[in-house]
């Protein structure tokens, strides 16, 4: 007979595709690591008790709503999970946190970065744990590249180039819905949020940025027949400098036809670089200056059990993460945070951080000055 | 309230690394695909008690056994799920398939052909279903790959080439274990299996075969402070003709160094050609004869929404799936299966399909000779 | 008996690795093109008479002084060639246009615009023909890409990412020498001008930019055994206007560790999108967005005869031009402009152009502004 | 004023795509290379005196003629470099070799192994010197791969596999002229020649092969409006023993669709393993199994002046050897030779050798059996 665990109870809130990516990795995060709890799913809201009840066959919850406050209300409940759309999220996550739950909330936290940052204040106020879904820095060979550039492997670094493109708004016929939004739209709020993650995470702190936003499409369909002039960019550029020194570019584009996931960064060291493309995510390119002669060049290191998490999925290396798996790995971190174990891994305060970067970005932009002070 | 599904009780023997990969795929599985029955986690048995116990905490089975005897046994089980080591998987099958429960099983069925013909046999005769692990099978790229040669959008298929190289067996100090056993083990038997399945899968029957075993580190340690002769091939090489006309290549090797899943293939056709490599899972490379001249190129495709079942994972393309998502996916197939909505996508007389051909490429080897009639 | 041609007869002045590379490009235009003059290495100049006349024997001129003056002054040259250091060039070219000859000369033309404009104005008013060094443009493949875009066959052209990244910087103990001279030093001048050089061939005129100038490594070796400061750039990055309406960006850097040849581009069009690194010159990626869904990807274009002038070196596909090719197709398209068949192809205003926009950069990084107008 | 060097005088045969190729390697190596001749382009013959003429035009060289043997003749000529069909290889060669001249032919020396050996052994008694064209070997790259295996970098060599297939036979509708003789025709004679000659280069003496010859397209017009039926291989495969002990296996296609140059390589030792692709000639892949735990992976070294003979090209890496360059290395072999200073680099003995190699496969093809004792 099993042991029994402690559970924790999981309410989540939204069903589109982020709610089930988030269902998958309660299930997969349950059986992979070693939690400190066991994950139950309780109970799953939607906008109408048919949905929420359909949801809940399909994703194993025990129960459904129609109301979300009913998830919120539930003392049986120990997690809320907000796959809402984003300018939900803020209501949402005050609701749960004034409930004293913790709280599990994609990104962007909300359309500005003020109230993110205010709900950054209330979880740190009333003490409960919180997570903001950006599951591409989970990756083990992420892990890896941190580890290389703080440990001095790769000495002293000096610069950094990151992109996050992709093209699913290089059709001028795409109305783009909320994401063209004049308030927190935009490609670089979008996505460009993932690179300027993905940056902080390897390098540390931004303190100053110089953007340039263009809006490539000037106009769209309004969805109602008409056109509406688009202001928002849908390509962001920004010179960055980092507090350690380093200096480095980032590029966010919509509309760069032909990528799908061109989320890629490159970090050259005295000692020695590497490059990253999430499209080949279970690979890192590494050079090591201290090479033979005649015998350098840029190696692919491929995950395996010698980085970990790898290991908890897999024995044996070349076996292939995926994004899923990804989310495995978030849910992971969050659940030991919940048990104090360690550090949350991508808190509201870290997901706040990310917004007053991506506004600092347009403000630079739109002044065309730096902004500094970060 | 969610609507109740039928369950289909799991009886997992054997809690390893293939055991716990089971576990992820049909916890997966389950949220993934819209299965017609919610899959329950039964009972698991270990060599003792207390293993067995210690899984289904970690595993999260409802209860456990020391004796894999009382899992088919269990009125309550549907499937048996056996992982355990290879020369036990003839003895548990056949009980499993006494006893009236459809099972899954890892490969290699059995170390020689003749045992896995006769579960195909007995399996049949039960009318159970079956299914061995193939997991490199139920990748969307695979499938895509195969209706583009079976559709006729690469022409007149000529020729084929086939790799499975990996270097787990690389280091002479590696005494191999029951790997290099004379009875059913090698490179080919071990890894070429799956170069054989996907060779199948994809082009249809192999008929002749002309084989080249190479035992190309004589000697290893025998685990006892001693050395033992090994006979068995480190690298095996095969000459095949497929039924359909078209010839071609394979190659096994475990001492390859540096390859950790060298699983690839290439395809030629009269109008196109296809190349792909478990390395990089989510790619096939394509090139169109039919592209303007001057335009002509391997072009990568990634595996996206249009290559069924990825939707399944994810709404986007170039999110990645990964090693254990394709175990979903097998597991899926074979619980539709059970639920006659599919043919079992790769039952145990497939198995025994892939062992006669990895006996007629060894003894094609040994005799020197073409093995025809396959 | 072969017809004899007009000769066109070269004096090149100095003799490092450039002037060998040109001597590479004499010697191979000749036979690779049907080019309307045969091309005499008539003398050759260096510091000293032995050094020069050791040069004319290694490269095969057929006279030899250590007077740049006398290849001048020598009315049996038609073609002055300078391959000196880059502080040289403006009085050796001004001399040689005063004298009527045609003048190629390597990059950059001198280290200030002003001069290089000058240099052009003396050009144009004496009516001779001019060419400077820029051999990446002369790349079948460049010239593929080109046509690409100025057909439409990519669509509108929205966005551009250029980088030219090398390494040989990177060693703070490598004193730099005179590429870190204040006046017309550091990486963009350097190599930045190539990324710069390439971006206007395909993309048309820059019309304004904003610059990003870093000192990564703030102090280098003076050569005398002290230290000097470095106030020129080991990174500069530029954001970039052009006037058909495309947003871009460019980075140079000779910092960055492991990247010997990283000459890459990226161009985003709302039809296709292509790509290319200088390290594999023979290959052009390109994705049609044409293409049917499901079979969509970047192709690997390998250069060939349907990429002109490719098949005058080889009939067939695949065969790998090299540097030194790149050489001979720029040589052939000077002579053929000499010959009136075509415009020059990269001439001292175009030359001046590149440095004109080389200086926008710094000043623009200088006051951290954009700079227009250009 | 140059000093004068001994000359070596070229009198070609054959003007076609070859003979300008070696046209293009004796321009080049005469300035590349600081060979003890200089390199005189004396005459060339082609079936017309005009076709001669013009040839001479174009090419660079002295005079020319419509009878070959006047070359053969011309005491004022040191070197016959035949580039005319197979058929008449070995007419010409004997008379050159009779006649006292140094000679170098282009690849296959003649249609049949025996008229190759018959070459070989009149060229030896002659005492002259000899050349086969099997430029892929003069790549600095395979320089360095043959010095990694000979040196034990990669530890003790275990198997080889090796590739050449291009597509241009892959049209149905391509008669294939004499390239489908039953007298030394076929893909392997063809092109599977390249494969073996590297092979053999780079692991030394194969003694036993086992073939596997296909006929994919069984009929091709006939050129006459008719159709014939064609013999020889389409595909060519081949299991290899080498005397050093490795094994392994080649393949030569021209049928495979898509592909230009897939001239490939793959060498697996205990301490290493390299792999190279000819479309990407500049790059060797290697892995070193003695990288620290975690930072393993294939790296790619870029050709560079650490390579011999790159540095004569270039002096900075990353610039990119291409095709005619390899032959400007040929040539410079075979005048080093010639003068004394370096043996023979692939003599008329090594060309009839892989001719032997050629015909053993095929035998071994046709008998079903291996052929050893090579």
């Amino acid at each position: 007979m099993a042991v029994a665990k402690r559970e924790l109870r999981i309410g989540l809130i939204g069903t589109g595709f982020m709610g089930k990516t988030h269902t998958f990795g309660f299930a997969a995060a349950d059986r992979v690591f070693d939690l400190p709890y066991a994950l139950t799913l309780r109970a799953v809201a939607d906008r109408t008790d048919a949905l929420a009840a359909e949801a809940a066959a399909s994703f194993g919850f025990e129960s459904s709503t129609g109301d979300w406050r009913a998830i919120i209300a539930d003392p049986a409940i120990d997690v809320v999970d907000i796959t809402t759309p984003n300018a939900l999220h803020k209501e949402m996550a005050l609701a749960a946190i004034a409930a004293g739950k913790h709280v599990y909330c994609e990104k962007p936290l909300a359309p500005l970065a003020a109230d993110a940052i205010e709900m950054a204040d209330a979880a740190e106020k009333a003490g409960v744990k919180t997570q903001v879904g950006f599951n591409y820095l989970c990756n083990p060979i992420m892990l890896l590249a941190r580890e290389m550039i703080r440990s001095g492997e790769l000495g002293e670094i000096r610069s950094y180039r990151g992109v996050h493109a992709e093209d699913y708004m290089a059709d001028a016929a795409n109305s783009g819905g909320f994401r063209v939004d004049p308030a927190g739209g935009g490609a670089f709020a979008d996505i460009g949020s993932h690179a300027l993650a993905t940056a902080e995470y390897l390098l540390g702190p931004i303190t100053a940025v110089m953007g340039d936003h263009v809006t490539a499409i000037a106009e769209r369909p309004d969805g109602q027949g008409g056109a509406r002039r688009i202001e928002v960019d849908d390509i962001g550029r920004a010179f960055l400098r980092f507090e350690s020194g380093a200096s480095g570019s980032l590029e966010a584009s919509w509309i760069a036809t032909g990528q799908e996931m061109q989320h890629e960064f490159e970090v050259y060291g005295s000692k020695g670089a590497i490059t990253f493309s999430q499209e080949r995510l279970n690979e890192l390119r590494y050079f090591n200056a201290g090479d033979p002669e005649g015998r350098r060049g840029f190696r692919t290191i491929l995950s395996g059990p010698e980085h970990p998490p790898y290991g908890r999925f897999c024995v044996a290396g070349g076996h292939q993460l995926g994004f899923n798996d990804l989310k495995a790995i978030e849910v992971a971190g969050f659940v030991r945070a919940i048990a104090g174990e360690q550090p949350e891994p991508f808190n509201f305060r870290a997901g706040a951080r990310i917004m007053t970067l991506v506004e600092a970005i347009a403000t630079s932009s739109r002044t065309r000055a730096w902004v500094e002070g970060l």
